[in-house]
């Protein structure tokens, strides 16, 4: 083993992904090896076809296809009138799998806190958000930042930025997560549970 | 996500490797899109480089790099008198990694009893094996296939395909493992441990 090195760089890297250590990722690439037709050649083609093919809207924050487009912000099928707030793209695709939602997205990539540099607002596209409600006849603006101090903090300058829109903003309920046992609900949780309570 | 058929095809790939799934998957994905550089185009280039680059030795069974030869049978650098005969690749990396063994490696790529067609025995390049006894000048031949009935059997095979050969073959020890406690082994690793006891 010690002298492939192209074996050695693929352990390399793949120890580098989320969850993964050395020793998962020589037993993965030994899988790789021995289904060379089967994984390894197609695997390289999906990587570089999203290296070359997959990218960022620079107008809604979505990844997108180069070749089709955007199908959030740019298609001309969609004709919906909400705007769904959400720091990044594993939070759209939570979104889209619960299948609660139909509706436009928009991803910040991160919060307002998060980085501490003079470019970080613009990075939220923030200018093309509020291009995008006026153009798309958009009525509300869902805030579905996570219910962290940097997610709030995000969600209130959000909402400072659109308060000339004139559209109406919500935000996602807090409260008791489905399942979640009192004894076990941090103070935070119960105080929101408390003050967001509901008379039935 | 769900219109995306680059991403939607490598999450369906990476939740094939080993002790992955769908979910996990997905974040590694997430990982890949969000560090392009750093890992999507070098694990691509890597992966190509493995398919095109790495392949079986057909002589003594390890990978080879296809540009540099097999380290393992062809290089006029090693001078060992020992052939140590493993079931796979994996086994190899271990015995390396643990610095007990210096000599030539030759790997079967799996079991006599694992595969019940006729090509199987063929497989194990048991041919390769003897012509590499005389050639190199081996004196002794360590079978170091796994304590399972199959590694068992394969062994007992390669015992007997070697004994024209007249070359020493011994197997790996059998007993306790280091930091094994007697009341949770099981019967047949006792068994052994009492068959093959020591005076001290």
């Amino acid at each position: 083993m010690q002298n492939i090195s192209e074996i050695e760089e693929l352990i390399r890297l793949i120890s580098k992904l989320p969850g993964l250590g050395p020793k998962s990722a020589k037993r993965i690439v030994l899988k790789l090896i021995n289904n060379r037709e089967e994984l390894t050649k197609p695997m390289a083609k999906a990587l570089a076809e999203i290296y070359n093919g997959v990218s960022r809207c620079k107008n809604c924050g979505t990844l997108k296809s180069n070749s089709l487009g955007c199908n959030n912000c740019e298609s001309s099928n969609n004709k919906f009138n909400k705007i769904c707030i959400v720091e990044n793209i594993s939070d759209q695709w939570t979104i889209e799998n619960s299948n609660i939602y139909q509706g436009y997205y928009h991803i910040l990539g991160g919060t307002v806190s998060s980085s501490n540099n003079g470019s970080s607002k613009q990075d939220l596209l923030i200018d093309s958000l509020i291009n995008r409600i006026k153009k798309e006849k958009i009525d509300e603006v869902i805030l579905a930042t996570s219910a962290t101090i940097e997610g709030q903090t995000t969600a209130f300058y959000i909402q400072n930025s659109l308060k000339d829109t004139n559209v109406k903003i919500s935000k996602l309920a807090q409260g008791l997560p489905i399942g979640g046992e009192i004894e076990n609900l941090d103070d935070g949780t119960l105080i929101s549970a408390f003050k967001n309570r509901k008379k039935i």
